[in-house]
């Protein structure tokens, strides 16, 4: 007699999450920003984004929220997906001035459909390096939800 | 001559919005909860959440990062839905110990499948007071998301 399935599906491999999360950095197109000023207050905007391969490239104005703290704290804490299947980047930020990497800047244009360089606003693009990768869907997927640590993907 | 769409729909009126977000804090399960330390360090996980009509109730480990930097900051800015359906909320935070409000933890349970009060690790729930609401889709609808204000619905 067949099990009934009761609860969610199994948790996925590693491996097999490792695929999910950069077939979702590799597709999507939006990501959540979290951020924080030197006081402790915490922000939290929708973004757009391009994946090179290995790192996250958004762009926002340089007087907003997101821009002044990103600038300031160096680092960022983004989600992809949905808050039963999310993927969270941590990582290291990197803040580059319009004209500082024009292939970079196209690509971005591309991936977005959003060009800051056409905005009367002054924008600044934040670069991303992946430090840690985490991906989980339920509550069984918290275990084994780590995928890289110190900037390399593990095993 | 029929014109052809071009770009996102028109931008929902006010009301529309409020409507669409009222269905959000209603029927929706999860949500994205912003916060940081003293140091301005950022933290976002997703979470379930309960609404009563007025205000939102999350249940976290009181040592977790999140259950941390909430009691802290006594503030939270968390979005529901989607990247381009987003409903954003700041607002204060009351943090309640176990057995502090049973019907409220009872409808927490019963709203998110999860019961904290059955868990081995203390957990503590946290009630936001909505401050402020917005509500957009794409950029067309930066313009007018503003919905409540001071803890009061505009019209």
């Amino acid at each position: 007699m067949a099990e009934q399935a009761q609860g969610p599906p199994p948790a996925r491999s590693r491996p097999e999450r490792r695929a999910d999360a950069l077939v979702r950095l590799q597709g999507d197109v939006d990501l959540w920003v979290a951020s924080a000023d030197e006081t402790g207050s915490a922000y939290l905007v929708p973004l757009s984004f391009y994946w090179d391969g290995a790192t996250l490239t958004i762009s926002t104005p340089r007087a907003s929220r997101t821009g002044t703290n990103l600038a300031r704290a160096g680092w960022a804490r983004v989600a992809l997906g949905h808050t039963r299947d999310v993927v969270i980047v941590e990582g290291s930020v990197e803040t580059l001035e319009i004209g500082a990497d024009r292939p970079l800047e196209d690509a971005h244009a591309e991936a977005t459909g959003f060009d800051p360089r056409a905005e009367a606003q002054e924008y600044v693009y934040f670069r991303i390096t992946p430090d840690t990768v985490q991906a989980w869907r339920e509550s069984n997927e918290l275990r084994g939800r780590r995928l890289m640590r110190g900037g390399e993907w593990l095993d």
